[in-house]
């Protein structure tokens, strides 16, 4: 099978953009949103083939896919809701962390595949959407439900020019609690670390410091939710970088001049080497 | 005063761009530099009125206003250079710290200035070298002797597009401590907590992760240098920082959903201040 309609759950930045592609690409989109004002403004893009703030009069289109697209908390509301009204329709979401969602669907026993689109700004809202935010992004896929069309979803979003990777929902919490959300941790203690030490030193902030805590400027219900839900995985990565800040304290009280050159070369080699 | 000749120390990427900048505006430019292929691209650039690896020869051509470009500890050494040899002309530098510096041409009696251009790049060399990559940026002067022409050495400057700025030295090393040192702890010890972690994770890191660690990518000598000068500051951030990271953990351990939430709010909205 192939989706030919989708039904999107919440429609803000990851929504409204999903929206977009998939009707670039001719397929018959629905679209779902609590927010009178953002069914106001989605109908004003003519994007939707019908628009609605109601579960049941979404299903009763009868979309062949249902992407839920609100952050983690609100979608297990929404997948617990989906099970109480019995939908059998393949489930997908675009929420930042995938174990507990995975978990949930899989004990709720939905037709459930979890995603995570890699894209994003700093920007929130259908009004910051754009048809283009996941051309040429990763798209990660973690399967829960076996009889689950995982091949076709996989082609949905290799049509609007994603780069689909399979992994487990656990293994999808390690790699992007190491590379997103530890970061957030860094970014946001760094912040409050220079506000703490010496305030006047924001005034003097160059390209560096603004590219290095651009990640800070972040939605505070959305990173709440993921430092909740990933609570352990963040938990363990701080710990393990709070580990090496102890050790650079050590080589530089040691005035370790060898080693604090090593470790800086060696930083910086593996930095080079990211693509 | 005014400086109508500058021997500039050391020909990297903000000696040779300072060298080109001034050479623009008309002024008499000498280069001094230890290696013999450094001195050869110099010459080709056609900007020098004289090129040499000999001090005796850079102050017999009687430069105005001596100007040290090389890292921390090689500005040391050459202000005592300049010490022995009784030097009484005005000298001034460009290195990344300024107290152990200026501490240290007060005791030895030059006639001295430091200065920090808030500007760089993740190259170097001569080769990297350009006329304006101080254009518009931030240049921070930290006063040292009381005959010294600080406001000749300030117009200088501005001529060549910068704005001055005057602090302590001290004052500058808590400030770039705060907004630069500390980042880069934080970025170094990051690529090391996610090399450890889950090195494979580097695979799949977005612009967010790319920006974030960018400046990980840093020069070895300079950085080590700069850690090891500043290292008492230096040491006081990253106790500040771990204090926030712990409290982090703490909230996240005790799933304290208010207080993560004001916590994401108010770093955002710190961050979003900075211009």
């Amino acid at each position: 099978m192939a989706f030919n309609s989708i039904g999107i759950i919440g429609l803000g930045l990851i929504g409204g953009s999903f929206a977009r592609a998939f009707c670039d690409r001719g397929l018959c989109v629905y679209g779902l949103d609590e927010c009178a004002s953002t069914l106001a403004e989605a109908a004003g893009a003519d994007i939707f083939s019908a628009l609605t703030d109601d579960m049941d009069q979404l299903l009763a289109l009868k979309p062949e896919l249902i992407y839920i697209c609100v952050p983690v908390e609100a979608t297990k509301s929404v997948l617990k809701t989906l099970a109480e009204k019995g939908v059998k329709t393949p489930v997908t979401d675009g929420a930042s962390t995938k174990s507990t969602v995975c978990a949930l669907a899989h004990g709720l026993g939905l037709n459930f595949c979890g995603g995570h689109p890699i894209a994003g700004r700093e920007v929130s809202g259908f009004s910051s959407s754009t048809d283009g935010l996941f051309d040429g992004a990763v798209h990660v896929l973690t399967p829960v439900a076996d009889g689950f069309p995982t091949d076709d979803l996989k082609a949905l979003h290799e049509v609007i020019g994603m780069r689909v990777t399979v992994m487990t929902a656990d293994r999808h919490d390690l790699v992007f609690g190491a590379i997103s959300h530890l970061p957030h941790v860094t970014a946001f203690s760094l912040v409050e670390a220079v506000n703490k030490a010496c305030p006047e030193a924001f005034s003097y902030t160059g390209g560096g410091f603004k590219d290095f805590t651009r990640i800070a400027a972040s939605n505070p219900r959305m990173w709440t939710d993921i430092f909740l839900d990933n609570d352990k995985t963040v938990i363990e990565l701080i710990d393990t970088y709070i580990d090496f800040l102890k050790t650079w304290r050590e080589d530089i009280t040691a005035k370790d001049e060898k080693k604090i050159y090593k470790r800086i070369e060696d930083a910086s080699s593996i930095r080079r080497s990211i693509k």
